[in-house]
């Protein structure tokens, strides 16, 4: 993507529609822009097609409010469905070189990796940026592989575009993932979870730049 | 779509892997066509992204040898992905004018309504044929409304996009379908969890010639 360069991946949420305690999405993703999250990946693990689109729908006219970029995990079709600016892929999902054939080059395109050569591989085969985890144990994805820091410290050293530190990260150990020298860490439960996501994501944000 | 006159719907084949008794799905789809399949859609409701891609590619492969139109259910981007004949949505899925954005002109879509209100709406909104069911109880779709053969006949008067009427139909009941003058029958169990699949296929066939 040709405006790469000028994205900030620094507090990147990462949505649960599962996580959030009774409170509204939309409002909830809007506080924590307002907080300061920089980027918003919809993520939607059980929901029908036509429900992930509406509530891409609905948080997409909050990112372009705020011209924070909104990522869609996962579904290329629902990334082209609301002109999302980039796709988020696992392992479990489409091939990277067929999610790109079907976004085109003008999109974000993250890629989950747990190891040196997911992430080595993933960024030859034309990734954007990288989500490494899980870093801290979490409740959010069962199946979480885990990387150290250290080895987060090694993938940095070694691949180009921005990586994204994800896994059990919140205001008690967002430090010492960002002394790493990662771009950005990926917060799901540190914000979504809390009785006031905008003073959540601002707290994130100000041990953020503390970090730096 | 610009071919849409030369497919035949007559016997229109819907996978799912969970009736297949222990079958191959791919080889069982083969079979199939052998015996007189006509067209293929492939559903895949709990399948990952990955798995119903790789699911597609060898699908892909069989109605690609026996000049067969595939069908993906639900997901546009692995319509795209492996660059199917068409998309078949129902009610939870992408809205037709979107999902036709994604897929653009030239793949068919199909569409699956279960009254003549959503079937007009679906046809003026550019559906290249309906899905019109469920005709019969199924065990398949646990939440699938029922159009009776009156009503089959009534929606079948009143639109000119082909019709494949779907939901519970078999060898005992593919004869009253088809005299209501639709265009197929989409089957599901009563072939794949046949134990000779081609024989169920070409069983079925036989009974739709007796009854045009």
């Amino acid at each position: 993507m040709s405006c790469n360069q000028s994205i900030d991946y620094s507090l990147y949420l990462v949505t649960d529609r599962q996580l959030l305690a009774g409170k509204d999405l939309a409002a909830t993703v809007e506080q924590a822009i307002l907080g300061g999250a920089t980027l918003v990946q919809l993520r939607e693990k059980d929901a029908s097609t036509r429900d992930f689109y509406q509530q891409a729908v609905l948080i997409k006219q909050i990112t372009g409010k705020y011209h924070v970029p909104l990522i869609i995990n996962d579904r290329a079709d629902i990334a082209l469905a609301v002109d999302a600016d980039g796709l988020h892929i696992g392992q479990e999902d489409l091939p990277l070189h067929i999610a790109r054939q079907i976004v085109g080059p003008e999109k974000l395109i993250g890629v989950s990796t747990a190891t040196l050569e997911q992430a080595l591989a993933a960024e030859a085969a034309g990734a954007d940026y990288l989500g490494i985890g899980a870093i801290f144990p979490t409740g959010t994805k069962s199946d979480a592989d885990s990387v150290s820091l250290e080895e987060l410290r090694t993938i940095k050293a070694k691949v180009r575009i921005p990586i994204v530190a994800i896994g059990g990260i919140n205001e008690t150990n967002i430090n010492s993932v960002m002394s790493v020298g990662v771009d950005g860490a990926a917060v799901v439960s540190a914000i979504l979870s809390r009785p006031d996501p905008l003073r959540a994501a601002a707290y994130l944000r100000q041990l953020i730049a503390l970090a730096y």
